[in-house]
């Protein structure tokens, strides 16, 4: 089980009439103290405030949607993004979402549209119950990360990215189950260097790297809501063993530092997650080889602005 | 004293390699109820968090500017644009600002490398005491709005939006003391719709409009810190008298909304000021000709994320 580049350009048609392309904006480097400017793939723009849009889209689109609709399980972005894409496509959507899910991510849900059930202990209990929900209705299922179609989706960001920047010699890229990562390395292949990115706090590249294969991990930290899957996907293990030349880890630290600098210099307020991928060119977790030009991808913005008081320094 | 076509165009030029070409983003009427969709053009994103450093740019890079360096007044947009703008190009920048500044508004023009002085009761008196020690000290003095540099900088907005996106119709653009309207006017002459939009709190266009000339007026509202100018400038009382078709007003509730929907769509945290051009969309104030392309500027973000905890329907 594996994705294509052809996949990937075939899911890039598919979806652009019903996902946004979104913008590239450019980080001056001598304004971060970086010797090089980052040309940021900005996904916070995209429907549903995450890429993960993308690939509920193609996997919607690539598969005939039963009349019982979609389902999916994920308290956060992938759930937001399935909701929103079934109601664009004129499907219905079910969500299944641990019952320690915030009240407010499960109200967004709600509003795209999806009815909400709230099921089980952790994030393991409401997928497993989502899935025999869905071998009794017949609704299509919809993984977080770990299906071809969705993976191909998310590569998208890459196939735009490179139609944007087609001059980038590096690109960042943040991990969580891996379904992005996973994408834009079947588009990109070995045309440059991909760079994976992980929180300290939740290692599931690094740890299937250490062990050979995925392996369950501990996860926490800022960014675990969305970059918290225990376990790589599959097909992530798979694309990123054979195209993902480096992986690095940045501290919680690091994901602040740079929310702050997107805020600042970019007016740009993404979520942990989101600025994961950015993180380590600011700490220097990675460092670019001399004249590459290099990207990295902005993710996800789903995040409540007001808790921005408690960050230093982004004030008017 | 006017503001000519090639002169915005040469300001394109000037200004081209240290001003940021802004993307545009569109948001989709279906999803907010409007018979069209809207282009926005993100000046969210510019340097110092508003066009207003066009504006800076230009008035800078058009003059020799003085070992004294530049001087304008402003707690505002304006004060952080000059400050960015000068310590930008290396020059020594003094930003006069009102005594009754926020503190944190006069520690980013800091942060940006300006020397701040507070002094005087209200605008008019930090205006004037910074004109007086402009003739002092030599600097270069950069009006907010009513200068012709200023006003052209202003209008490489309309440049770029006219490359990005050629098929527009209709424009929007939101008025204070007018420099970024009398620049777009400048540029787009009769080319299309432009039309301006103020809050019903600060209505210096409708003002004049009615007067026959910029007459002063009382300002308030959710706005006033970025349109609260209390007369229109005369460059702009000249251009748009000339090019702007349609003037509204808008009240504070459609700019709320407009922010509301700036960042449920597309992420983007606006101020007030930056939304209001939207809102005269949104609330019905301005209804654009059936079939007709749309578009409005988006043009600040200076505002505190946190504040955003008293508006209902952002959370995540």
């Amino acid at each position: 089980m594996t994705v294509l580049r052809a996949d990937v350009r075939r899911a890039a048609v598919r979806i652009a009439p019903v996902a946004r392309r979104t913008p590239v904006a450019v980080l001056d480097g001598d304004r971060v103290g970086l010797p090089h400017d980052v040309a940021l793939k900005l996904e916070t723009m995209q429907h549903s405030g995450s890429f993960k849009v993308r690939g509920a889209f193609n996997a919607l689109l690539a598969a005939e949607v039963p009349a019982a609709g979609v389902i999916a399980a994920s308290g956060g972005n992938h759930g937001a993004a399935v909701a929103y894409a079934a109601s664009a496509l004129g499907h219905r959507a079910e969500v299944f979402v641990p019952s320690t899910a915030p009240a407010a991510k499960q109200e967004r849900i709600r509003r795209y549209g999806a009815q909400v059930t709230a099921v089980g202990a952790d994030y393991a209990e409401a997928y497993q119950a989502s899935v025999e929900h869905a071998d009794r209705s017949g609704a299509l299922r919809v993984h977080a990360y770990d299906q071809p179609a969705v993976v191909a989706g998310q590569g998208t960001v890459a196939v735009e990215l490179g139609q944007q920047r087609p001059d980038l010699d590096v690109v960042l890229v943040a991990v969580g189950g891996g379904g992005l990562i996973a994408g834009c390395a079947a588009w990109y292949t070995d045309s440059l260097t991909l760079v994976a990115v992980e929180p300290e706090g939740a290692p599931t590249l690094q740890a299937a790297r250490l062990a050979g294969e995925p392996v369950d991990v501990e996860v926490g930290g800022i960014a675990a809501d969305a970059l918290g899957a225990r376990r790589l996907g599959t097909i992530a293990a798979d694309l990123t063993g054979r195209y993902v030349d480096e992986a690095v880890l940045v501290p919680d630290d690091a994901i602040r530092q740079a929310q702050r600098v997107l805020w600042e210099e970019l007016r740009v307020l993404a979520e942990p997650g989101g600025a994961t991928a950015l993180a380590a060119l600011l700490c220097g977790a990675y460092a670019a080889p001399a004249g590459a030009a290099v990207g990295a991808v902005v993710c996800g913005a789903n995040l409540d602005p007001a808790s921005w008081s408690v960050l230093p320094g982004t004030g008017v």
